[in-house]
């Protein structure tokens, strides 16, 4: 403690202390989790716990931001880099399934417990920063269809399926389990790609 | 109260008495969801709780019960009916959907809550219903690849990139949203169907 917010050492700090509430929330979920469960979970006092993330409120969002905001960086450099869409898609393929393995935890939490904060007004950065992500499957397959390569009659309907695809591995993915995260999300864009290609069958 | 287990009457108040239970685990977790929050759900008092759902561990077997079993003697029974396997899947994927929807609430109890019981003894039972529910999927697509109809890879990856696609809209479904659920099991069954064709892109 005694560390100024914004510091170097206190970020660092706070990602393992985010990650620790999140591992115990993970398992036991948002409501039963109390106060001292965290303090537990952290190794911290109930002082150093608010210093860090403040309330078990915040810890919500800050929960949501550490898997959110580097991957919507990751898929808008993607997209940016004007590969053609099957290639585009299958780079935000890999960078998803490699976000939801490496912050697994993060990802149940928020796919369990984003109804509790929903109505904060908070959430609604979140809730953006999540838009964004959709957007960007959405002008993939919007930018294949207008090329030619792709025949999507419903592109909500097609993001949607994409998404489930890949965030529902939250259920059943496995650290040093039979394939690697890459070859999961290879398996999967290969089915969906050739789903929504022109002129196959 | 008074009616013995096993009559029609009671089996009916049963079914209400979890679907009741089922919606306010949905909505606060199971940890923290209290006996009293139960009785409060259900109208029931503390001995009527305990008479119609048993301790609030069994509950939880019993609210996937709720969806499993009936999603099951579908799922058999459309396999047994022998049609071409992207009709099969098809229809699958319809039963899915449409169970998805039908049970919304204890689906989530489900997929938020099976970490807690999945040591239970009575817990062996429910993953058996899973897993022979998967099984059926994956014949489907191993039928599909013996009869050159489908190219499948690895099929245990297609066949949880199928659950995926399906499993996930418990998160965003809503009833009277823009799409039926039928309406959405075709959307995406026809861009997995399309992924797994022999002859395609």
């Amino acid at each position: 403690m005694g560390r100024p917010p914004g510091s170097t050492r206190f970020a660092e700090r706070q990602r393992e202390v985010v990650a620790a509430a999140a591992s115990a929330i993970a398992r036991r979920g948002y409501h039963a989790t109390t106060i001292d469960d965290l303090v537990e979970a952290t190794g911290l006092t109930r002082g150093g716990l608010y210093h860090y993330i403040g309330s078990k409120h915040t810890l919500l969002l800050q929960i949501h931001q550490r898997f959110i905001d580097p991957l919507l960086a990751e898929a808008e450099e993607i997209e940016a880099a004007g590969l053609a869409p099957d290639a585009t898609l299958e780079r935000l393929a890999v960078a998803l399934m490699e976000t939801i393995a490496r912050y697994r935890d993060e990802v149940t939490v928020f796919l369990h417990e984003w109804r509790t904060v929903e109505d904060d007004p908070g959430w609604e950065d979140v809730r953006a920063a999540r838009r964004r992500f959709e957007d960007v499957i959405a002008r993939v397959l919007e930018r294949g269809v207008a090329e030619g390569v792709m025949v999507v009659p419903n592109v909500r309907l097609a993001v949607l399926g994409f998404l489930g695809m890949f965030n529902y591995s939250y259920q059943w993915l496995r650290a040093g389990g039979r394939a690697t995260p890459r070859e999961i999300a290879e398996s999967f864009v290969a089915i969906f790609l050739r789903g929504v290609v022109a002129g196959s069958a």
